[in-house]
């Protein structure tokens, strides 16, 4: 085993893609987002090709404007569980909202699944962008950017908290003696917080892992405090290998200010490998997508980031409009992004809209030119590891089958799991449990 | 395919067991609540047994006085969806309490695993017995019986409604067109009630049974009108076939009341079979069983049921004593029938507690006399199925190795799934979407 920092490498399983139209593309299952056996098959490719995790995605409000995907798709707790089943390596890491739960119940469930696929869970903490959600929840208005962030911290405290109900050797199963349990060794919470009371203890042992892995996925500053206080490692999407170095020095920077070493925060940013066997090849599957997305839909796409905000109202080919606050309090970090992109380069609404729908990703090219941009990305800090997202079809096979031999080949990458779990993968140390902690600290 | 009315079987998946001490026994495993191998092997079990379904209880708080099963289990979300990827005809049907949990997500998480198993997912609507459970959830106090079931009765009424979001053919997928879903087929459910408020879609499609099969599992008062209303089944439990025919008959009136025909609800008894090659090896593998419980055991579980009630208090050897209201607001009918059964009787406390720790089943025997059993209640109008629990080591494996031949043999239960859906198997039909139906009616 090398001892050699190596790349990390995660799948998003994403159905027929985060597109209007790649549903359309002759090459795509058209009902793949609800088809387990297209989950089943790509949690398998991913884990061929010894990847950490698979990762999906959540949301929780829709209409008539969301993209296909959104519409139908498996709730991620239950589609994580099933595919625990069929996999033996692979981390199973899914998205859950701290803005419409119970920390009891999420807690318990990601334990659950823990324990269901022996030290494999991650959870994707996220605060829900879409304003809508509140209407699905019985609750009058969706919490601002802010106080979700609030939410979600303490939220998180709860959850570490109850993951540490039971400490790892409290479960004695002793049949001679008929002690099932040592008492000494298990804890009430006793959380009283702005936001949530718990009492505790959870009803499921400490798992394998100590706390299933956390992930975090929101750019924002209070996604990065977030991520940096309390994420084992964080999802972020980048257009340029200096954005992706600007934010991956930033949160790093943050999470040391928190007294945590670099190494324990990893960041990856969502990349969607588009491979030809020529870079002409590659650059013709790319238009091949962007030919599937009408105008109309491109406009309604892009709409969906500024609260369903309809951009028919603005003429096509003059500058991108001015939309003040629009998007402020949902995908914040996004629409900043495409508001100063727009300002910066002086694109029109049709181009940006063009863009969003389909954007042309940086990583395109053959299976060559990908592994070098992997390793320019992982080994100039931009990267500890990677999201392989499915811009195009067969996107996960091509980069399993192709790129993967390559950074192998470089020692950049494994040839075979290190541990059969998340952590133990990623190269995260098991929490030491808050309690036991404290009884070796009264010992000293 | 016969029409004769067949026997219906459940097996509830339950780890060490529902008792204090029959971890201790040499024949369990004594971790078996939270090992993924043992769930997987009784599923795999029940269903070579051609069982309907396979049952997952569960709870939402411990303490140092809950019994050892309820200290450390699976999630029944993450453990029915693990155990449908490892399955192919079997129901998976678990209990999830509508008083601390939000439609919106529970209704979402059972359409997911209907969608994942191909139509084989269950719901058994509970309402929590324990108060302590408030604690864990951020309440300040656990809602009375009869406001649970309030809450419950409107919450599964919203849970329907979402799941007829999207009538059966909404998704139209046509690549051609570019029509990926039918507009007029989504719908809002736009519910505004006293608990809830939820607009919906759910985000995701209606699945192969139209609604996951609906079970109800309490038997006072309220849990009957509930059941009678809104359930597909009803897992109650008896100690006497002339008060499971009471029950049974009460019910189907009940549902008759609600313009529902007899067939349309199914009550399935839970029995813990204690099966020997005579009655003597049955009666011997019974009393291994109680006589692992102490004394001190069994008053700390039959105070489980009046909210942990401390029975150490009263003297041992004197007629159970009068509990006034105690346990008025948990387990209901559990505690009424525990109460007048001691007073009928003339019990001490000490017999009222060892056979509360270890009820002697009522079906214990042979597998010949076992299936008499089983086909005399279900013939007498006591049952229309059967949920087989553990009371014993290998309860599930003996009654499926030979009792379910004998059953067969008889021509009183299958020899082959008819249906991969548990609705097919249990005979029930697929609800007609609520918008199809109005625009059928519309028609007319």
């Amino acid at each position: 085993m090398s001892t050699k920092r190596q790349i990390k490498l995660g799948a998003i399983i994403h159905g027929v893609g985060s597109s209007t139209s790649l549903w359309r593309h002759p090459d795509i299952q058209a009902d793949a987002s609800i088809n387990i056996d297209f989950y089943k098959k790509q949690a398998l490719k991913a884990e061929e090709g010894k990847f950490d995790l698979l990762f999906i995605a959540d949301g929780l409000y829709i209409n008539e404007k969301s993209i296909p995907h959104f519409l139908n798709r498996f709730e991620p707790i239950t589609i994580l569980s099933a595919l625990a089943s069929i996999t033996t390596n692979i981390g199973l890491v899914g998205t859950l909202s701290t803005s419409y739960s119970e920390p009891f119940t999420v807690a318990r469930q990601f334990a659950s699944i823990d324990h269901i696929s022996g030290g494999r869970a991650g959870w994707n903490v996220v605060t829900s962008p879409l304003e809508g959600s509140a209407l699905n929840f019985s609750k009058k208005e969706h919490p601002t950017h802010d106080q979700r962030y609030r939410i979600a911290e303490e939220y998180l405290e709860v959850a570490k908290g109850l993951w540490d109900s039971w400490e790892d050797d409290a479960f004695v199963r002793n049949k001679e003696t008929g002690v099932f349990f040592d008492p000494s060794k298990m804890h009430r919470l006793n959380h009283e917080g702005e936001f949530f009371s718990v009492q505790g203890p959870l009803n499921i042992a400490r798992s394998k892992q100590g706390h299933p892995v956390v992930f975090q996925a929101g750019s924002s500053d209070s996604g990065r405090r977030l991520a940096a206080k309390t994420a084992d490692a964080v999802f972020t999407g980048h257009e340029t290998i200096e954005e992706a170095k600007a934010f991956y020095s930033d949160v790093k920077k943050r999470a040391a200010e928190f007294g945590r070493s670099a190494d324990e925060i990893l960041i990856f940013p969502g990349i969607g490998p588009i491979i030809g066997q020529t870079a002409e090849e590659a650059e013709r599957k790319y238009q091949e997508v962007a030919d599937l997305v009408s105008i109309e839909d491109a406009l309604q796409y892009l709409g969906r980031y500024f609260d369903h905000l309809d951009f028919s109202q603005f003429p096509l080919d003059e500058p991108f409009p001015d939309l003040g606050e629009a998007g402020k309090n949902s995908f914040r970090s996004t629409t900043d992004r495409i508001k100063q992109k727009a300002k910066e380069k002086g694109l029109t609404l049709r181009q940006v809209a063009r863009e969003a729908a389909t954007p042309r990703s940086r990583f395109i090219g053959t299976p060559e030119q990908i592994a070098d941009q992997v390793q320019q990305w992982f080994e100039e800090g931009a990267a500890d590891g990677f999201i392989i997202g499915g811009g195009v079809p067969n996107a996960l096979e091509d980069f399993v089958e192709q790129v993967v031999p390559i950074l192998q080949a470089r020692g950049l990458y494994r040839t075979e799991y290190e541990s059969d779990t998340l952590r133990g993968n990623l190269g995260l140390a098991v929490p030491v449990n808050r309690y036991t902690k404290q009884h070796e600290n009264s010992l000293i």
